[in-house]
């Protein structure tokens, strides 16, 4: 059971991630919390190439993310469900084509592809969208980093970008209303969850 | 005018480089010589992952490998063409499709795909194939590198992927006898380059 929780910034994906692992943990299941980019052993390491002051063109540092995606995949993901365990990874292959494809305009197709040879075409069973009004979600953040910092229109085009996937991929991808408070939000999560996965 | 040597280890390329690119200069050519990988600014840090000693897949390798090849292409082999010199470049593309593809067993056409994309579909006017017994070749390397200490099987397939890769593009990739004595390697080298570009 591979699910992923995507969306804007400040959408509450790190907090709902969080109240759903336990819950489900009470539950019995073996669940692994991990996140993009930086789930790897290289990540840290590509984020620091990233952020440490080199210039870096857009596509390279696509390329440094797929790496670390790939490591993430092979080394930490694929493992856990192996065993049989539960992944919820907080952002995955649709923070790519969202981000870069839809909000800066790499083409979404060659996206796709590339995710494929990225994750070894591994997709999630399940996807939470986290869909919420940018404006409501930048106002939410306290600590901006450097993605935070984009203009609002960017953050708009992300949000239409996640839903142009739901539209394509309607039975994995499952619109989470992320205005409403953190309790319902995690309920209605773990509904999903349960609608999807008997246990 | 963009210029590749390729070929296995210990086939002369680095001695033969210096050599050309002192030849053309003399004939006023400004002549760039570079190299893969680490030719980029992220290079050396690429390269401290990879050899680092953290576990790093043979995947995530290749996607840090092509991330350095983008940032190589984007702001060091593009802007000097660009401005009308010569760039000479020990490995390029073909070095992944001969020991990643044909040596390690990537499917290859996959692999011309990631290059058109990391390369932004860059090809090179001009590949010279130092083409060597690898057995000659090992023999000749004081210094081994992890790449070095491979069977000699793997580097068999090396050769035969460089020689795959000249068979699909005769135009592009032109055979230099790498047995022969280093001043005579370089003559040839001069002429294939003349007889390609009259200057």
């Amino acid at each position: 059971m591979f699910i992923t929780l995507e969306g804007t910034e400040g959408s509450g994906k790190t907090t709902a991630i969080k109240g759903i692992a336990e819950v489900l943990r009470s539950e019995g299941h073996d669940v692994l919390v991990t996140r993009e980019p930086g789930g790897s052993n290289i990540g840290p390491k590509i984020r620091e190439i990233l952020l440490g002051g080199d210039a870096v063109s857009p596509l390279a540092e696509l390329l440094l993310f797929l790496a670390d995606r790939t490591q993430h995949v092979e080394q930490v993901i694929r493992p856990h469900l192996a065993k049989g365990g539960v992944v919820l990874c907080d952002r995955f292959r649709d923070s790519t084509v969202a981000y870069q494809g839809y909000a800066r305009g790499f083409d979404v197709a060659l996206l796709e592809q590339l995710n494929d040879v990225a994750t070894l075409s591994l997709k999630p069973d399940l996807t939470l969208l986290f869909d919420l009004d940018p404006e409501i979600g930048l106002a939410r953040q306290t600590d901006k980093d450097r993605l935070d910092l984009e203009p609002l229109e960017f953050h708009q085009k992300v949000r239409e970008g996640f839903l142009e996937i739901m539209k394509n991929e309607p039975e994995r991808v499952i619109r989470v209303d992320a205005s409403l408070e953190p309790q319902q939000v995690q309920a209605n999560c773990l509904e999903i969850i349960r609608s999807r996965f008997v246990s």
